[in-house]
């Protein structure tokens, strides 16, 4: 029998679809999770035949043999988590078992009435509570919502973002600090400025009623964005334990603070879309900078946007240009984390037989390796979950700080109506305002 | 009438046949080289239709029409320049012309008897003398060649070093100080080594006369490789002008002194290819210091030789491992000069998945750019000594300077006998107890 079970609330939702089964297979395929039973809970009447199916048209299998190992597994359990009888039935059958690891992907709004239920189970091994963002609405929540958890769970909560499990941000601080390159110059005498920029192509479509409540500020820079620069600007712990990077990020986000220049959008055709008058932005761009001396003076600036022209997700590094008695240019460093996961290096040479310098690209594409099952960012976390470490989930004093920076930004924005803009149109021109903006592999 | 006039001595030589007539041709179809005129000297009676028939085969031109006018530019002359007679003849011919640029591609003995008649021309623009390497062949007579030189030309001694006109070698400078990321770490608290290597696939050939006077350390050594060497480890001058260049690069040329670790080799059967018992290395490697504050400690690993398995040249600097509170490995930069001409950043990276460090390549390939016509090194040359312009040319106090390096090195292997290697052999053994020599584009 398998010693560990998985429980996924909200097995029929668009991101178990998407994300989790996908990434379960790929990482039974790479050889994990072998001793694991996953439960699916969902409110509509699947049965286990009805999740095997929706599983194999999501991950697509073309080992068959290995397939009916994996769909063994999988196991399908009707549950309306909001009727007391039907939970506490179902929380029956999970009392005997042994280490239970919980991935809500549910309605943020039911985390709390869930994590109640299953913090008194009288399981034998552990039990660990993964949760998907958002994480609150605003600091207050959160710190009220990770009050409610940690009483059920204690410091077994598991706040995942799943941007912190692509190989490319987690590759963020092993170069900064395996490579004796980058160090030295990675401060305010060498760099000038840090963008960091998460564009889509998608509007909100069917998560209109969510969205509408939320806005890109919230959803997007509380999250990937803050947690990206955190890993840029962070300084080197004591030692590379999570806890101890956990609290150089925190602090490295408390020291954040946005400037004046922040620029909200909202695409035309948004409000018709959720069906009423709405102040919510679909695009926010702004400056920032870090009140650390590794970091005065230096602008970060942090766009995120939906219905755009194009989707990509980068960071790029502009180093200060070095007058060594010559003209220079600047240098940059770019990390691109969508489409592909790249590292760029621009740097400054002339051309055989002209005088002028040239920027040229030195680049790793880490993504375009030919790497059959490279493990997908899920896969890593649910990986960490199983084995009780925390390198790449979210703590909640980074959580935090992150929802501060954003009332700062929610305060300085008041009263603004955000501006429009065309759906599928590129980087809105008031955001360049605030700087250019580079474009993807930049 | 054509302004300019180039004269070649040794056009029915191997180096106008592989080198110069197909950089001049390649310049041509650059828009180069368009009032100019093009005599080619030798003792063999090749005519103009047999210069033009070598010309025809060697440059192996694609468009004809542009060959046709390309033609119209070289004249043969047959001349003995040891017969003063016909030498003078010659020169008659030149002394109403205006601009006259001299490349000596002769036997070096003969120098200074061409340079003393060409001195005495009474032609209207001004004279340049371009000059292939060797520059003598010990301090003493490379001291007196340039008296003599001096006395007929002055300043207008253009010494050539085809490696400077490479453009990977010209960006040497480019990257390390057009670039901020390179300077603040291109020192001995950043820098562990150096290694310049240049290995050849050919043995001695049909030079084995002139090969057994010189050997590897004052062909190679003494050359190419000291004069990357100065690239890499120059300081910034105060002007990028080429006087202040040379001065800077001969700075350091005077500080690079070699340590006891040299080893000298020689392939086995070259003697049989000599004619006789020889001591002449055929391979060098050794160890070098440069007395600088920037360079205090840090080794430069120099190798060069022939008869090996492959032919490639590069400059390797491997940087210190920083140990943040993180395991690490040196990264390096490498940059090649044959058979391509590329920038290899290697950084430390996690794979996806993984928790041990790798390296991985950032890259920049100049010479696989698909660029027609991308300027030669011979090319270079000729444009800048016709406009007067020394940067990419070796000055005599660095020739001096590394004249004395290789006497001090010649001075600690006095006496020692060179170890045999077997022919087309990777680098010998005995070298690898100096350091671990990296191999291409590593």
């Amino acid at each position: 029998m398998a010693k560990k079970t998985l429980v996924i609330f909200g097995i029929t939702g668009d991101l178990a679809s998407r994300k989790l089964l996908p990434a379960l297979w790929n990482g039974f395929l790479n050889g994990r999770f072998k001793d694991l039973s996953i439960w699916g809970v969902g409110r509509k009447p699947w049965g286990n035949a009805g999740l095997h199916k929706n599983a194999r048209e999501v991950c697509e299998p073309k080992d068959e043999k290995a397939w009916q190992a994996f769909e063994k597994k999988l196991e399908f359990f009707r549950v309306d988590v909001e009727d007391e009888k039907e939970f506490n039935g179902f929380c029956e059958k999970l009392d005997g078992r042994s280490d239970l690891l919980f991935m809500l992907a549910t309605l943020p709004s039911l985390y709390e009435k869930i994590s109640a239920r299953l913090g008194k189970l009288e399981n034998k091994g552990y039990r660990r509570l993964m949760i998907e963002k958002p994480f609150g609405h605003d600091l207050k929540s959160a710190r009220a919502l990770h009050a409610e958890l940690a009483k059920d769970f204690g410091e077994e909560v598991y706040p995942m973002d799943h941007y912190l499990g692509k190989s490319a941000v987690r590759n963020i601080v092993v170069l900064r600090f395996s490579n004796p390159l980058f160090e030295p110059v990675w401060n305010n005498q060498y760099i000038q400025s840090v963008q960091i920029i998460q564009t889509e192509q998608q509007g909100v479509g069917h998560r209109a009623a969510f969205y509408d409540e939320t806005g890109a500020l919230k959803d997007m820079v509380q999250s990937h964005l803050v947690q990206m620069l955190a890993r840029v600007a962070m300084e080197c712990p004591k030692k590379w334990v999570p806890a101890e990077v956990a609290k150089e990020k925190a602090i490295v986000l408390e020291a954040l603070r946005p400037s004046d220049d922040i620029v909200f959008g909202q695409y035309a055709g948004y409000e018709k879309e959720v069906g009423h008058a709405s102040n919510t932005e679909t695009f926010v761009a702004l400056k920032a900078f870090i009140d650390t001396p590794r970091w005065k003076g230096v602008p970060f600036y942090l766009l995120a946007g939906k219905n755009l022209e194009s989707r990509f997700a980068q960071i790029v590094i502009t180093f200060k240009p070095m007058h060594y008695n010559v003209p220079a240019l600047p240098s940059t460093l770019t990390i691109t984390l969508q489409p592909e996961e790249k590292f760029i290096l621009k740097v400054n040479l002339k051309r055989a037989g002209e005088s002028e310098l040239e920027p040229f690209k030195m680049e790793y594409c880490e993504s375009c390796e030919i790497r059959p099952r490279s493990p997908q960012a899920y896969e890593v976390l649910f990986e960490e979950a199983l084995e009780g470490k925390k390198t790449f989930f979210t703590w909640w004093p980074e959580i935090e700080a992150a929802w501060e920076f954003v009332e700062a930004v929610q305060k300085k924005a008041k009263g603004k109506k955000p501006l429009t803009y065309k759906p599928g149109s590129p980087i809105p021109k008031a955001a360049e305002k605030i700087v250019d903006w580079k474009e993807y592999g930049e």
